[in-house]
């Protein structure tokens, strides 16, 4: 697979080069628009340019765009004037034409829809309407429809005569005011006799969503009934459009991408290759709270520094102390966020999962503040350091493992993404509340540490 | 839609109280299994006992336990005898035993094997030898095929008399030796005159993979040209199996987790309602690892342990110098993991991307020292501490940011999966760094500084 496609880029690569528009175009037919992002990031400006206005002209440019990642295409979109754009997403389909859009300035948003012809861009407006992140936002309002009343062969016929461009495998059946009484399987129809009524056929449970339920809820639909796709519908279930499944792969990934970015204190949009400018600009905000909880601690050590004065071993193992119990939180953490974002917490309740993670962080705290404990006793030679070093590991990683629990849980009662930030906030706490346990029984006990 | 399903729930639960055997059954036949697979797990566990028997009886228990989260089922397999599980099997989609079959003890498996009789035995005897995670282990190997030579209206006929549970949307058409000529669209054929010969409807030039080749790598084709299905051949182009769109979104979202885990120093399985003794058992490996890192901090401080008596500064500032620049090596390492997970660093060189992540290390540093130069010589009124620091911190993070970058991309070059403990070993670097070059400039310039 891989090889055939890399042979293709080359050869178009060449043709770029030295070959005429004509052979470029020929070229550019046979090849997947996905496989056209990959060949158009490794080229110049200028030979950017020149393939953009071949694909414009082969009217393969929409379809090409539609496959970039998002962050290339604020490059993209300044070399193309609103008149193509326009005629270029009126002949989309509506949901890429709108992906395309939401990823337009306003302004910019504007003066193009007002270039494109009217049932279209109402469509198109209805859809930026919805909320982002919203099943109404990502649907495609296109659904291939046949109205009641008909028969399998009618059906057949009039599929033939309306022939879609997409892969459609579902058809779905609505009453004269456009409300949804089923759906009818490609393959039913195939198989049904000719005179047979799309009634008989169709299958009248399936499952529905409204047009504002987050899409991320929607991806688990799609997950846990195996679904290949979904119609949205308004409260008087009225067919509104369709979400199909190859737009779920790529909500489990963002959403994926979102969760591990929060995690580690990123922004999208931030890849391998956005600019430096832009990666410093998303990096910043989250490095000046990490300086800002940093200082927290630095702030209780300040206050305690005499007994370091008098006691060194304290600050040779303070990193120790923070490192440990900020990994439990992190450890809980992550194992409760991800629940949550796969839908697993259904599985049983909060309260038991809070339990658990406590428990967890006491037993973990035990085995590790025995074992730093011990390293401290034998290292320093004092014993008192190994008990205070036992006890604050415990104690820190108690908190730590509560923490972890309880604030994804609070923050998704409070309808906040659980992961957003969640991270700082509990190494944060674990950090100040290790550096206090620790350094404040290290002062209590500094007699017997000097 | 959920509200329904919560509705079932209830009823089911009350029935399993009080209800007579043929009214669960009856309620069972109208849940989908993955709802069954929610109220199972919230029974006490005489109540699983009696629900699984009874799914035994209507012959739903394998759909059931193939929904569950691979975690639940070493819990409920003890419970089943080797018979039930070897009929259950027998009657599965083969892929489906194997994925139920691979969740077992090997000697399980071995003695349930051998109660499968011969043709299906054979199959998943052959599953179990293709290597784990790999596309072979995860295929159907009951696709819909037809041989050459047929019309459209035999094929609708032979489709027909061959009626498969699953939804087929494409054929496979294969020569007299099992290789695979096309793929056949379910609705081409139903737009087809009766008598075209297959091969003028099929397609060619249909993506294909080998048994051998890692999941991840499949799930990217899938996203990135938008798939359904994909058949898996052999190098004799012989017709192996297929994998659906289903399967992908299922090795998504644990490719996803995955990351997100070993990110956090966390190993399968590891749920929120994991035990509590499974969860202590997963995390203390790591944070065993953990602690041999802190400690190899903790040496480095305690070699300068007569600097940061003379000037106690010192202790106080380096938790904020290790957590600033181990959290730079954590942002730009998840940046360029995800973009390796994501299939996005085909969009350019691996040099371009170190290069512009020691550049943003290198602006973050700049910023970050500023700012934490600032605040410790105005804290301490030191202006050689605020040097000391701003220093420290533009080495330490121009190091965060090209370790994140080389480390998962040299794994990436070794074939290890990128994300696996990188981000224990980034920070543990950076830690001993960060310290050695924040206490050897204190200790170089310690008149300074007391």
């Amino acid at each position: 697979v891989t090889a055939a496609h890399s042979m293709q880029a080359k050869m178009l690569r060449r043709l770029l080069e030295v070959g005429s528009t004509e052979n470029i175009r020929k070229s550019l037919e046979k090849i997947h628009p996905s496989d056209i992002v990959i060949i158009f990031s490794e080229l110049q400006a200028s030979e950017q340019e020149r393939l953009l206005q071949i694909l414009f002209s082969i009217k393969k440019a929409g379809k090409v765009l539609r496959e970039m990642p998002e962050y290339l295409l604020p490059e993209v979109f300044p070399d193309i004037d609103d008149k193509k754009l326009a005629t270029m997403l009126g002949n989309l389909q509506p949901d890429d034409a709108h992906f395309l859009l939401e990823n337009m300035e306003e302004e910019r948003q504007h003066a193009i829809l007002e270039l494109i012809p009217a049932p279209t861009r109402q469509y198109l407006e209805q859809l930026l309407l919805y909320p982002e992140d919203s099943a109404g936002s990502i649907m495609n309002v296109h659904a291939p429809k046949i109205t009641e009343g008909m028969t399998a062969q009618g059906t057949i016929e009039h599929l033939r005569a309306n022939r879609e461009e997409r892969g459609i495998f579902y058809i779905y059946v609505v009453d004269e005011d456009q409300r949804l009484s089923g759906i009818l399987n490609l393959r039913d129809l195939l198989f049904a006799k000719s005179e047979t009524p799309v009634e008989e056929l169709m299958n009248r449970e399936a499952l529905t969503v409204g047009p504002e339920e987050d899409k991320e809820k929607v991806a688990q639909f799609f997950a846990k009934y195996n679904l290949l796709s979904m119609p949205v519908v308004d409260e008087s279930r009225k067919l509104l459009g369709v979400i199909t499944v190859d737009d779920v792969i790529d909500i489990v990934k963002e959403e994926a991408t979102e969760d591990i970015y929060y995690m580690a204190g990123l922004s999208e949009p931030d890849r391998a290759f956005s600019s430096l400018g832009e990666s410093v600009r998303r990096r910043l905000p989250w490095m000046a709270l990490n300086l800002g909880t940093a200082l927290l601690g630095a702030l209780v050590i300040g206050y305690f520094q005499e007994s370091i004065v008098k006691a060194v071993a304290l600050a040779v193992f303070l990193p120790v102390v923070a490192q440990l119990s900020g990994n439990v939180g992190i450890q809980t953490l992550t194992v409760i966020t991800r629940s949550i974002a796969l839908g697993e917490l259904e599985f049983a309740s909060a309260a038991q999962a809070i339990l658990k993670e406590m428990g967890t962080g006491l037993m973990l705290g035990l085995i590790m503040g025995l074992a730093v404990g011990g390293v401290g006793y034998l290292w320093i030679g004092n014993m008192y350091l190994g008990i205070i070093l036992s006890c604050a590991l415990v104690m820190a990683m108690v908190l730590g493992g509560t923490l972890g629990a309880v604030i994804p849980l609070a923050m998704r009662q409070l309808h906040i993404d659980p992961a957003m930030g969640s991270g700082v906030v509990v190494v944060a706490i674990t950090d100040v509340f290790s550096f206090l346990t620790f350094l404040g029984l290290g002062t209590v006990l500094l007699d017997q540490l000097m």
